[in-house]
């Protein structure tokens, strides 16, 4: 049995918590199991090293800055492979390069392309237990690459794939996956198994265990994929693909995601290409739009409302405020947040929506924007709701039975 | 004009200092230098690493424990060429194995085999900076290999060699080679040229400002050194070869090497291939072996004394009272240090070693060891004289005038 393990920053936050990682590899070795153990930077060490770089510059260097953040899971894995061989088992760290990941050029954001598993093929052969420096590879000129915040997961669902591995099992500080926030809802609870579809809305919303590509990939490959903590021996939550047993469920989650800004396109003269034109000057500049929302216009004229990630608000609210033709005018509002209900029984069941927006209107809550998939119903509100929303929703849809 | 700068761990001890040095580089940029940039890890970060490995093992996997402290000169590399980047200068960072420095296989101390100057040629000819992270390469394998301490002036040197560079700067924390140590005597005065020869000596004696095998190696390949600060703009001293009004000089300088232990064997068979399998059993678990005396015995019985570094003598001790054939007896003695004179006037001059041991005499202090070369000699005493020894030294051969 092929196991891939991957641990997150805070469970090898520190050397105590390596050595407790390493007990636990060695746990499953001693069940047989063939291992690649994917780390993270130990908490903390990634900010620290980002910092270092924003001492110099707001912008620095892509390649370089690619070359600096990624020597934090470079000493990660290497200390995890000292732990392990100091404990009598035959270990080999190796970078992500080393591993085989082949990327795209797209410095701090790169894209797996491929794998070439020739060396953990042949370390897994000769019985080692592979440790990999997560969220890195390289390109094919040889620099090294950085897969984006999260991509430690990436770099582990990748590597299961393409090994084809038995399952993939993500080690952080939370046990499962929850039905939502309990920083926010005390009486959330841990779901036993989720589908893809499910946890890619949470994730990509918010949720804060797994990050949304991996959980793409996971798909795409046929990953299982199982969250778990590395502080516990809880079995976590299993995802995969969606079972017939999960159709009971209407709602599995609500999630509330901060990190949200809107701008709002006022007059936009409604003609074909003006949409293009404007996200295609987005995309250009690497800004990754949220919700998008245009109603039917009149006089030739509608608006226009999307959303950006915080840290993207400044530069797209620049590139909007040139984007001066056909356009009437621009609102901004930093100050909304995103609350969106999950769940795979979406599909057969009707009045999930009316259920929200009920208790919406009871709470005196306004929703600025709504946007709808088969499995989830989004609403932007004002920030300063947020926290009251979730806890509403999270009653209503009894997700605390 | 090409030149290569190396700067040592303090010189970019904080990202003040890292941007203290991007400025002195772009100083020598703006000369219309053609500069390769050769970086130690930030001061205390290799000890940190280090001390990370020491927390599982005293005894870390030696592959893992390279790309473990590696990683702190690829940091340094990565952030000077940040902040050269950042203040309108074209540079790259390359880690040892990019930069195409191939070693063999003898992890944390390997021996740079040859530098393939592909990678940083091509960026020289587009004029970029090229900066390198010292103290690193890879083996035939691509396994990433340190050079062990110190080892980034190594790169320095051989990276100066292979592009055929013009000089080769080493900047620390010391603006040049002193006739002592001026912790031990005040009145140590800066050299403004020493050869290699001397040099090599007083290097491998304790003289912390250049690795021997710095020197060698640029002597071997005619690398012209400079030893410079990079915390004031003097001139520093020139290392190179041999030059005819050095012979003024008798005695260049004094130096006390504290990290010394002794072993003599006592009564050790006075037969052909002893000496042969005692340093062979040493030099096969690494251990370099400094001083070795033997003198000619009585009744096919003879003393064997030799000197190895402290951090070694625990290993040296534990082989030596395992090598129990044709030995009568063992000391040991880690209460030594090392005392030496050099000088390439001693080629030519008579009396320099009378005098030395004349004035031990003098302070009572007793010689328990004496060896000499060409244009060295070397005294081992205990270890509580050795201060007193280079202060009296220093003075009896007018080095402070």
């Amino acid at each position: 049995m092929l196991v891939v393990q991957k641990y997150g920053g805070t469970s090898v936050g520190g050397l105590d918590r390596i050595e407790s990682v390493a007990n636990r590899v060695i746990r499953a070795k001693d069940e047989n199991k063939d291992l690649v153990i994917v780390v993270s930077a130990m908490s903390g060490e990634t900010n620290k090293l980002v910092g270092y770089a924003d001492n110099f510059t707001s912008n620095p260097s892509k390649r370089e800055y690619d070359m600096l953040v990624s020597s934090g899971e470079q000493v990660t894995a290497s200390l995890l492979a000292i732990a392990l061989i100091s404990k009598g088992y035959d270990a080999i760290a190796m970078s992500g390069k080393e591993a085989g990941i082949l990327t795209d050029n797209n410095h701090t954001y790169a894209r797996i392309e491929s794998i070439d598993t020739t060396n953990m093929r042949k370390a897994l052969d000769n019985n080692k237990i592979v440790v990999v420096a997560g969220f890195q590879g390289a390109n094919a000129n040889g620099d090294i690459t950085t897969l984006g915040r999260g991509g430690s997961d990436l770099s582990a669902v990748a590597i299961a794939g393409a090994l084809k591995a038995d399952i993939c099992e993500i080690y952080s500080d939370v046990d499962g996956i929850y039905t939502t926030d309990p920083r926010i809802e005390p009486h959330a609870k841990k779901l036993d198994s989720i589908s893809y579809d499910e946890m890619l809305e949470l994730s990509s919303l918010g949720a804060k265990v797994l990050q949304n590509r991996s959980v793409e990939l996971a798909k795409k490959l046929g990953v299982k994929l199982y969250a778990k903590s590395s502080f516990s021996d809880d079995k976590g939550t299993l995802i995969q693909e969606e079972s017939n047993n999960m159709e009971a469920v209407v709602v599995s989650g609500v999630v509330l995601d901060k990190n949200q800004a809107r701008v709002t396109l006022r007059g936009v003269s409604d003609r074909p290409g003006i949409a293009s034109e404007i996200f295609t000057s987005l995309a250009d500049e690497g800004i990754v739009v949220d919700m998008i929302i245009q109603n039917v216009g009149t006089d030739g004229l509608t608006n226009l409302g999307f959303t950006v990630p915080q840290n993207d608000f400044e530069k797209a609210k620049e590139l909007m405020e040139h984007f001066d033709h056909d356009i009437e005018g621009i609102d901004f509002d930093f100050d909304v947040c995103k609350v969106s209900i999950v769940g795979v029984g979406m599909r057969s069941h009707s009045g999930v929506a009316a259920t929200a927006f009920t208790q919406m209107a009871k709470d005196n809550i306004n929703i600025e924007m709504i946007s709808t998939s088969e499995i989830k119903i989004s609403m932007i509100i004002n920030d300063k709701y947020g926290e009251l929303a979730i806890r509403e929703l999270h009653k209503i849809y009894n997700l605390d039975k």
